[in-house]
């Protein structure tokens, strides 16, 4: 194996080019996006251009991009010595990660049998900024402690097998999940929870100094927490079904976001002796509420369902920031940077149990016959399917989701044991100082400022 | 009355139950966002998904959403000492206000006299954003010197007031407010300020050393400015007519915008004698074309008349914060932290103007016969309104407007003055300290660095 | 010629003065975005308000609008003491460009022969930002040593000189150019380095220790990079045609950027001996892929097409930043602040490039003979263009810009080298403060925070 300062570039490198080269033998546009969609226009009768799926789903699509990139990127920067390596490195594995993603899920779900290629469009972007969403979730937990190519490993492997338990999930069990509270949060949670316990350092308190904001590194961290959660409709109404579908999803995630800031501030206010409030709480508790929507989000969930869903997890959430993550890291030695067990992995299980109860109740006297049909889509081979068994099918794809996470996390936190992997002693974690050259000390500036102004 | 410690987290508490409940018995699914929409969708002839009202207004929805939580959030952090407080209450009361404002608007305006439902979509989340954009507003002429709970308090009152006056300027009164000037700027503005003149502090000067910014501070706040500025055409296009109207309204709204810049670059850098600019000036007043188009922009305002609007609003509004705000504090008792006088009132005041003399001067020959019906809405009881009678409608509508932000300001500030609410005392104003726990000084990481670079 | 401190001021106002009387005589709103829209569809057999280009290009619009202001804006801000000048100034050209612009492109592209008039709508605000942009990638050239009456010269004859460039390329030529790699990029990185040329300063040293980051306007710079990053997909697809043409070109660049993002971080590496990287690097090389993209993105270029061209233009523009612009500075006197020459003038060549070969390469096979038409717009006198001829277009149109740039650049130069424009000595250069009033300064704050804390 090479030295660990040639193998980030070695690793890009070599990835970069198969990817190359798996585009070229595998991916070709959809009959959407290919210069043949004029004729393909005239010989299914689509009336009008504005017909194509692009234009139902694209200002969607960017919201999810901003989610990705700006939201996730900068909710990690709240470390006062580690912003550069949180939006830097989410930069990093995001853009490997989509690629991966389109072959991955490319081969599970739109291989086309005809020529054996996989037909790419606007929905298959969003599937893969999905996909790259729950490698993202797990960078959470580790935040500051891995190096770069610690990361594309976990990403090589966290997309693999997104893809497989997507593919059992969605396709296998026919289970719905149109904002991946299981797919998504509950397996890139646990999935990131289960390497950072096989990667537990006993004596990380010697970079203890570090773990910390300072005050502008908390005002940057709020501007990925609002653009995760004002785009957060978008994701969670992305890939649903056009009309009503993505009309539904929408709405559901707004009102149960709204209601989880109201119980996040109440608790974080109530766990304080003076009543003060916790920045932590406020950037990440407040989000719970998309998470556990996620799944029921298309569903007839009704307006007052969706605000219970996040009163709730607005409570669980910022419950679990001051009990559960202390008790995590002393018993279980697990150790959360970013809380993600609060955010991600509770408010996750919560969006399963609550989709498979809101499955298991549909009717037609809600749903409508088609409406029925049309939502669970109970077509094909599943077209004598019962709500009550789907609820059923909703449990078991959730049990999937916290299987492979669990699982796969652990598997791939051993192999990122390997000592080979160029990761920062315990010393120096949480400090840009090992990954990033020249790295400007903010006090230059001020010493400058202190001779000439006052 | 519970002691002030526990009231921040008894009102989310309470009221965030309310909500549940009160969603419960009257909110539902509209025909464009129910199960149902399939049926719907075939009664009605309707020939396609497209056609549902999400793909026309839900990206303008998005915009509208970034600048209530991004824009006002992030404009209000230029202080040195209370950014947490800018974006944190800004989220909290924006939280809660749509919530409420969907309730108040939907009890006025879509309550199905068939089941006594209100009935939600995409254009009502769209109100209710717009709603809560007047209570933040108010919340810059108070910012630093209100606490959490008299926030709430005031977004309670305010999305009330908000819903009557809106319901009898736009549905009484047969105004047309397409982005607001009146019913959204005129009156929050006024609100505004008229609690903070009930409010006033006499020994504010306590806390004179921390009314300021410093260097980052000041780019935070230009996060805010420019998200404001460039989704502004979104804003008052989002609930325009489908077609012309949501085209033309966006066209002047972005020329506006443009002017507008120029000539409050112009004016601040006159203001001094040095020539230099001001980055207050910067960050507010190049909003000013925004507001003061906002109700004239889906008219025939023709890009010269945008242009005009921003041109003055931009000199008016600087003017504003070099003399009127100054002037106010001194001789009215108004302390204005945000300077929402030259923001906002000012700016609405002129927008309900113009769109009184826009509206008067319109005519067949410019509009076309079915255009100027459309555009004005002249059908049903209106069908044989005249474009002059318009013009005096409109400025019945602006002073209702005016009469509820000033009446409803004055009454909801003494509701404020009791002394339960908790507010800071006046040497803590403009400080975190005395809200957040854990509050990280920036000193903190220099110490750490001062001993190891340079 | 009037006294420096009160240039800015003047230009501000007669320019603006000039703008309104200009629109009053040229602009209206065109069938689209006009009140006879509602009779237009009747008389076209337009079905559906959907049918307005409003909704096929808003959404693009408004993410373009966000790279303008905040996009290029924020990218600026990493120098430590210029935040305030680089998303200011940046703000003030883009104000006024975009208005000179819809008249200057107005005048070449859309008079209407019956009235005279300029008839605008969605697409003109989208061309006019497109236009702007080329001045926002000259500004970068000249970061920190201009005066803003000189960037507003830079921005009237850049404006005018586009508009003349772009109609020969695009319509006298017939070259294709939908992402503006050509016309955009090329043209505005060398219209910048050439008057960046005209401007050398050989004692620019008494300002070096100004020229860097400290550590939070790095981060500022990241917001900056991924809002230009995410949505640089929009801004190629943006004016391409409705259906497959906007599609495929969003895939395109998607791609593009992504594979761009690994082999920058890998260069960036390589490059220290300690294997570290450098955020110079990340905040722009990141780019390179989508400007690069620009031209060809949508043709049928295929997946793997664009990763080829994300990839080679990483690791080009990546070296560009170690080698060339160090180079340029010592031997050719072009001192080039952001460094444009790397993530536009290269990028951009390639981008002409790439798009030739691609052009000259289409076949009926791949396009499909509709396709092929539509795709290059072989219609009316260009019926029976052949793809071969069409590549060489593209090549002469890469040659124009060329030439516009490098020619334009050098004679806007030389005005700027008038000794009236106020611009700062030597010593003063990337400082805010000879701009900018009441300049906070980062240490007043710390100091207060000392006394308190710790």
């Amino acid at each position: 194996i090479t030295d660990a300062k040639e193998l980030l570039p070695a690793v890009c490198f070599v990835w970069q080019i198969a990817m190359i080269i798996l585009f070229g033998i595998f991916i070709r546009y959809n009959e959407e996006s290919d210069a043949h969609w004029i004729e393909h226009k005239t010989s299914n009768n689509i009336s009008s251009n504005i017909e194509n799926d692009f234009y139902f789903r694209y200002p969607s699509f960017q919201d999810v991009h901003v989610m990705i990139f700006v939201g996730f990127g900068f909710l990690m920067t709240f470390l006062k010595r580690y912003s550069f390596g949180a939006v830097g490195f989410n930069f990093l594995i995001a853009g490997f990660g989509l690629q991966w993603a389109l072959l991955m899920q490319g081969w599970f779900h739109s291989l086309d049998p005809m020529d054996g290629k996989i037909k790419i469009g606007v929905e298959s972007m969003i599937n893969a900024d999905f996909c790259v969403a729950s490698c993202l979730i797990a960078y959470g937990a580790v935040l500051g402690k891995v190096s770069p190519v610690q990361l594309m490993v976990m990403t090589l492997f966290g997309v693999t097998l997104y893809a497989v338990e997507e593919y059992i999930i969605l396709s296998l069990i026919h289970a719905r999940d149109a904002g991946g509270s299981m797919v998504i949060h509950t397996f890139g949670a646990y999935y990131g929870l289960s390497i950072s316990w096989m990667l537990y350092r006993p004596n990380l308190d010697q970079s203890k100094h570090r773990i910390g904001s300072v005050y502008h590194s908390d005002v940057f961290a709020m501007i990925g927490t609002l653009f995760l959660w004002m785009f957060w409709p978008s994701f969670n109404s992305a890939i649903s079904d056009h009309g009503d579908g993505q009309h539904r999803a929408a709405i559901n995630t707004y009102l149960s976001l709204a209601a989880t800031v109201l119980t996040s501030i109440a608790i974080s206010s109530l766990s304080q002796k003076t009543g003060k409030l916790d920045m932590v709480h406020i950037q990440n508790a407040t989000l719970a509420g998309g998470v556990a929507v996620g799944t029921a989000a298309e569903f007839m969930l009704m307006p007052y369902g969706s605000l219970i869903v996040g009163f709730c997890c607005g409570i669980i959430s910022t419950l679990g920031y001051i009990y559960i993550t202390p008790f995590m890291e002393k018993y279980l030695k697990i150790h959360d940077t970013c809380g993600i067990h609060n955010l991600h992995a509770m408010p996750g299980v919560i969006g399963g149990i609550v989709g498979a109860i809101t499955a298991a109740a549909a009717s037609k006297g809600v749903y409508g016959t088609e409406g029925l049909a049309n939502t669970f889509d109970f077509m094909g081979k599943w077209k004598d399917m019962m709500p009550t068994q789907q609820g059923g099918h909703q449990a078991a794809g959730l049990c999937v989701a916290l299987c492979f996470g669990i699982g796969g996390g652990i598997i791939v936190g051993c192999i990122l044991r390997l000592p080979i992997w160029g990761d920062a002693p315990d010393n120096s974690c949480f400090d840009d100082d090992i990954y990033w050259e020249n790295n400007p000390p903010t006090v230059e500036y001020n010493n400058h400022m202190r001779n000439k102004a006052v």
